[in-house]
């Protein structure tokens, strides 16, 4: 294994970490149980890759193949449990995992769609789906609507991620520049948009339906 | 291609783009930002197709096989932002088109499954996941209780054009004649529904559960 | 077949005909038509199944398998339109036959996964969401938070019985001595969580998010 794919992976483990102990304080204020924050953990941090294998077909899905995942995310999840009276000191840091996790899972699923030969437009949208269908999932069961598609640039970065590492790639440049150049751009575009607030324009429609 | 297969597509094209559109209007309903209304166009127009495919093991789905799908119906939701101050006028419109496209998904749904050599029944189920589960996948992430299962002859139209799809199919009908009659009888249905308000009775349970 | 499989089959069927009557009545309890009340059985009673299969690739699915278990269950769900006036006598049966079906559909569901070759602790897995994901999905089209996460012991008393037949059947016990072990031991948790209200404490956190 390249040193690179050694990094994304190291990365993407903490980025589980991060997801699942994110959805374990919307599962907290929800007042779910125990066993629901965990249950919420493992869906957010392995639902969007779960969702991408069912719709390309991939099997066995990864934490099929490797169950630890679900012991370390659900773990994260419980553990968040513990810690909830100091976890707020550290709401910068897990906007930094997020934003680390979005633009690494975004990565690794362009890789998983590339990988079984699919079209460079369907590489992109098996990054999209990897990077933000966990949230969506998590919005749902927490009954929201989901906050993917209400606001800040968080479905725009992945894109961007994507495209961005999809192209290089099929241009045949050096597959580490590629992750760390794809890397470097979605992580500085995900922070800015937070920093300043960067939001896409919304569709606003008044009128009754049916 | 049959000249009858070619009107199908067509019509399906046309219903799909249909379909991303009054999602979008959903959207904008609940002020979703650019990026959320092209998410709900294409996952309501081409959910239902996808849901069929992953519960039948259909592989690939038919937006991977096709990705200019995603950018047509995508595209279809942003543009219905740009109309949005004159887009009521066509609501007459919108039902025919709908009604058009709940047929012409059923249709193609049941080949599908025929296709693959599964039992009538599961052929007519096929084609109601097809032509249905897309509203449903909307009104969920819009936060509702979907419409389908509430009022309106919508999922019985589907059921009904399905086994009459099916059925001529399985008497070795003559092709376009099955299609066309499927076609017409479903059509018709739909907009008498609409017109005359026919509605399912609705179960009423007032006891508390647990 | 074995007896103990034969038992094991009808008591499924029992419970598959007791989840789709519980939930016409959530269904009830929102006002769906008599439509959506058969849909909402369906997908109550044989969601969770479907969902394994998907996650698991085990294809063809039950019910495109056996297309009367739609038929069966979408029936029961109907049925119990008629029979609303009086079911409520029959609540603690109800209880008792959703017990049975946690139960069982749990066991089944390890079955499927040891069967396609997976891990034990995937095994378990398994037996969760074919015991418990119908109700995730029943509450997800209610538009509610999904009770599963929130409150009782269910998932806890399909996590037990799971790993309790998975371990069994690992140290190659007879198999029949292993499914009644389960079965008796799961059953009996269940009732006696009802009967004293045994809950997993709750994870309660007030800050705001994001």
């Amino acid at each position: 294994m390249l040193p690179a794919d050694t990094v994304l992976l190291l990365f993407g483990l903490v980025a589980l970490v991060a997801e699942a102990m994110t959805a374990a304080l919307a599962a907290g204020r929800r007042k779910m149980d125990w066993f629901g924050v965990a249950m919420l953990g493992c869906i957010t941090a392995l639902g969007g890759g779960s969702l991408r294998d069912v719709l390309l077909g991939h099997y066995p899905l990864l934490w099929v193949k490797h169950p630890m995942l679900l012991v370390l995310t659900g773990g994260a999840a419980l553990l968040t449990i513990a810690l909830a009276q100091v976890i707020h000191r550290f709401h910068a840091l897990f906007l930094v995992l997020d934003a680390i996790g979005l633009v690494v899972f975004t990565i690794i699923g362009c890789n998983v769609a590339l990988g079984m030969g699919h079209p460079l437009s369907i590489a992109v949208v098996a990054g999209m789906i990897t990077g933000c269908v966990g949230g969506v999932l998590r919005d749902v069961l927490c009954n929201e609507i989901p906050l993917l598609f209400r606001s800040e640039l968080y479905a725009t970065v992945s894109l961007v991620t994507g495209a961005l590492y999809v192209a290089a790639t099929s241009y045949e440049l050096n597959h580490v520049a590629a992750v760390v150049g794809a890397f470097v751009v979605g992580f500085a575009f995900r922070l800015l948009a937070i920093r300043y607030k960067w939001e896409m324009p919304k569709f606003i429609y008044e009128r009754d339906g049916h």
